[in-house]
């Protein structure tokens, strides 16, 4: 089934322990139709201005990626973010801001993206998340990412998102926030009851966790990863691993979204293990599905 | 086969966000029996004062607990511990310790109990649980706990015990300390190098770690409890569920250590939910085969 995201592109400056990456290409879309290309086609949506110094159509060259909703605004300016990884790989600090496209209207989803099936509204306002949905006629799955300044000072349209979507894909420290309470089992449930029929709670080096409306759980640990250098994106190839699979498999059950979880790991494993997008455009669609099956390996008793 | 336990018996004082329990019993050698007697029969080695408020003999009623090797110090005090957990219930403060009969020599192991299989040391100071191993025959199967005061005042003591058992059981803090690396995954390569040929590294709520020399490994989620009232005794209830699989199946292989360990899970999960021993004693052999079948059923895919 067709597969819709729309998210930021970005040039990014990281500095991690193991060295920095100056402008290099990346953004929530960016990695997120990356890492679900291995799965299935999919079409793009965001902004770019003038100065971008990347060619999209070169990144995606080979992959089934579909660039009609790339916009570039002759007025505008690229978003660009810089930040900082400490030692433990888990903090980051976000050294420099410019939101510049991002803080302008969003994109227009192009006539021939509007029957998308399977949509995810990669992190932003949560009031454009939903103009951008409602440009989309009857998907029948929608995925959505958020982050805690929405929650802070957004409250009211992200509950207005909640209802809107299908399932929610967040941080731990996001969930505990947006529900308000520390145990992750118990903010799953209060986010559940906002809205969403699934929602999937990102650890970070601890992994994630389903919990679907009406008890069912799932937990996986995170890929035992022994080089890390840049985890920029593995929330977004995350989502793309898992919303690519679905995609492909053109269904949700629960068995479904379990699998589509493990390969989200996956996608996300090799971002982390390279700067910028190198650590996914280095590799095969037989890589992913050599470490699925030692996930696998490594997690069953 | 034989299990063996030494460690600590103590009068504990517990706060947590959920209540106080004031001088309740605790200790790592009373969860760790506790937990352990599910699976098979445990021989105890510990001391108390003649203070002790607790009655033993009748705390392991109707559970194969062997006391022969609980010694009673009449020059001496019993264990005693104060502390608090914060809001999140990972972080522990230690308000008050006496160490009492625990600065003294280590008991005696019972001439009964030296043909003893499998032997789990609780933390201590290495050297005493060099001397409490001395006194074990040819066991089959050794493991130990140790925490990061050991590691940073007593390393070469430490070193020597590594080189004498089979498992080292330890928090992520402690292992990231000991190998003196970040990556939990190259923690544990060092820490085999050390002399163990099986690591295990805790994780509180994300779960544990196993890795064997040789390369295999294993990586389990905490189970998904939603009542954590006291976390105390979760790492020795871990031990114990972990060592009295194993003693049980009497053999040590990959797949054992990992039933091993997801029953060492489980063992930790019915122990926070409730203050000090309460919801060990509560719940029956049958209770936790549900709750490990719930387990894998939550992690498979």
């Amino acid at each position: 089934m067709s597969l819709l995201v729309t998210g930021s592109i970005g040039i990014d400056t990281v500095k991690t322990p193991y060295g920095v990456s100056e402008e290099c290409l990346g953004g929530s879309s960016v990695y997120f139709s990356m890492a679900a290309s291995f799965f299935t086609p999919v079409r793009f949506v965001g902004v770019i201005g003038p100065d971008c110094p990347f060619d999209l159509a070169e990144v995606f060259a080979g992959r089934d990626v579909d660039l009609t909703g790339l916009e570039v605004r002759r007025q505008s300016k690229t978003f660009r973010w810089k930040g900082s990884y400490h030692d433990n790989m888990n903090d980051r600090r976000t050294d420099y801001i410019e939101l510049n496209v991002l803080a302008e209207a969003p994109p227009t989803v192009p006539a021939e993206y509007k029957d998308s099936e399977f949509v995810f509204l990669a992190n932003t306002a949560p009031a454009l998340q939903i103009q951008l949905l409602q440009q989309v006629q009857d998907p029948f799955f929608v995925a959505a990412d958020t982050m805690d300044c929405w929650i802070k000072d957004e409250l009211d349209d992200l509950k207005q998102l909640l209802n809107k979507i299908d399932c929610l894909i967040i941080n731990d420290g996001e969930a505990r926030m947006l529900a308000d309470v520390h145990n992750l089992i118990k903010a799953a449930e209060k986010i559940l009851d906002m809205g969403p029929t699934v929602v999937i709670i990102k650890k970070g080096e601890s992994g994630s966790m389903v919990c679907k409306a009406g008890g069912e759980r799932f937990i996986l640990p995170a890929y035992p990863a022994s080089e890390v250098k840049d985890p920029t994106g593995a929330g977004d190839s995350f989502a793309g691993g898992f919303m690519g699979y679905l995609a492909q498999a053109g269904k949700t059950d629960f068995d479904s979204l379990k699998t589509a979880v493990a390969f989200g790991t996956v996608a996300a494993s090799f971002t982390i293990a390279d700067f910028s997008l190198a650590g996914l455009t280095s590799i095969s669609k037989t890589d992913i599905d050599s470490r699925f099956e030692t996930l696998r390996e490594v997690t069953h008793f």
